[in-house]
């Protein structure tokens, strides 16, 4: 029995990164998924709990935790000699660059980008009013973030050098709804580093598989 | 928060029987599914577990079963007064024809139907050998049950009598496996009430909704 256990759906951008670091690293695992049905219908809790990351819950043995790029640290720092040994970088160096990029993620690119998700993706799929005002403001900070991004990605390959890192793997699940958005896509597309990051980061076999794993509910409900 | 819950995956004919069971009774639920992974793939343990009937817990408040019948038995009788009032009869009389109908499906049905659902559909998917031998024996088996099942329902629409009820929805996880298999099919599709019997019993929406479930894991493998 694996004693690396995940609560949530892959649905869920906390899941989904932590699922994508999971399959980078070879780690064996359950996953178990709670759903709810009332009559024949599926209740779209999963859909509710996604925009908020509180879907997720983490344990491995007797540790507990709840969030995402935690999990993925201590899942990189536990695991360092299986799978990717990459996603944490090999000494303090690099280890602080991909650490400064992963704080770029969370603080500046995952704001902006989680209320676009919000409001253009889940909004209309839970009958709720789109905030066309904050999508507006949202699409301008994101667009400031990923002005920096792309002068970046002009020297490296990736965030934190010529690697992929844990920094680069925290940006899949809200970039990919993004891209798959109309509104939102032209702020990848236009910035030619920055795309061309994203068609490396996504077409990582870790990723393709954790977007199968969010295709499924449709064929269910 | 429902208070009932089942565990278990939808693959499984135990679950099966208890999700249909469910939907025709209207009944709010939880279904907690646990799927294990290696490395990017998931591990077939839904399948190994499922022609043993083991992968099934059952909750109800304080209330634990793990038997798909006595589950079926508890929720029909629990809550009478919802959804499908008909699944276990309105008085003693029809009770004791339906019990000894569920009877006869436990007892006669099930064992050669498991083996065959075993030996076709499961076996070639985990690699096992297939026992030509029990196929044969079991095919004859079944057949002689439902000889059986087509001079009953000469005279009714139902095993138990002219409504659906839980002695022919126990039926269902079996009987689609070998009605969709090429080798079982004609022992359905020859005996013309039987089949008829089939046709009304396998459109139940109740029952569409668990084949839509089981056709989801496929995806994702």
């Amino acid at each position: 029995m694996a004693s690396v256990k995940v609560f949530g759906s892959p649905t869920s951008a906390e899941v989904a990164r932590v699922l994508t670091c999971l399959f980078e690293k070879e780690i064996e695992f359950q996953l178990i998924r709670v759903d709810n049905y009332k009559g024949q219908r599926r209740l779209p809790e999963y859909l509710k709990l996604q925009p908020f990351g509180q879907a997720l819950t983490f344990e491995d043995g007797k540790l507990t935790l709840v969030d995402s790029r935690e999990i993925c640290r201590h899942l990189a720092d536990k695991y360092a000699d299986q799978g990717n040994r990459d996603l944490l970088g090999s000494g303090t160096l690099e280890r602080a660059s991909i650490e400064q990029w992963l704080q770029t993620e969370a603080q500046n690119f995952d704001p902006p980008s989680s209320a676009l998700v919000f409001n253009l993706a889940f909004a209309p799929l839970l009958r709720l009013d789109q905030d066309w005002e904050v999508v507006e403001q949202s699409m301008k900070k994101l667009g400031k973030v990923l002005d920096i991004y792309e002068r970046r990605l002009d020297e490296t390959d990736f965030l934190a050098g010529n690697k992929f890192t844990l920094a680069d793997l925290s940006h899949l699940p809200n970039a990919h709804r993004l891209v798959a958005d109309d509104k939102c896509r032209s702020l990848f597309k236009s910035r030619k580093k920055v795309y061309r990051w994203w068609e490396a980061i996504s077409s990582r076999p870790s990723w393709k598989r954790v977007v199968r794993m969010q295709q499924e509910p449709p064929h269910i409900v």
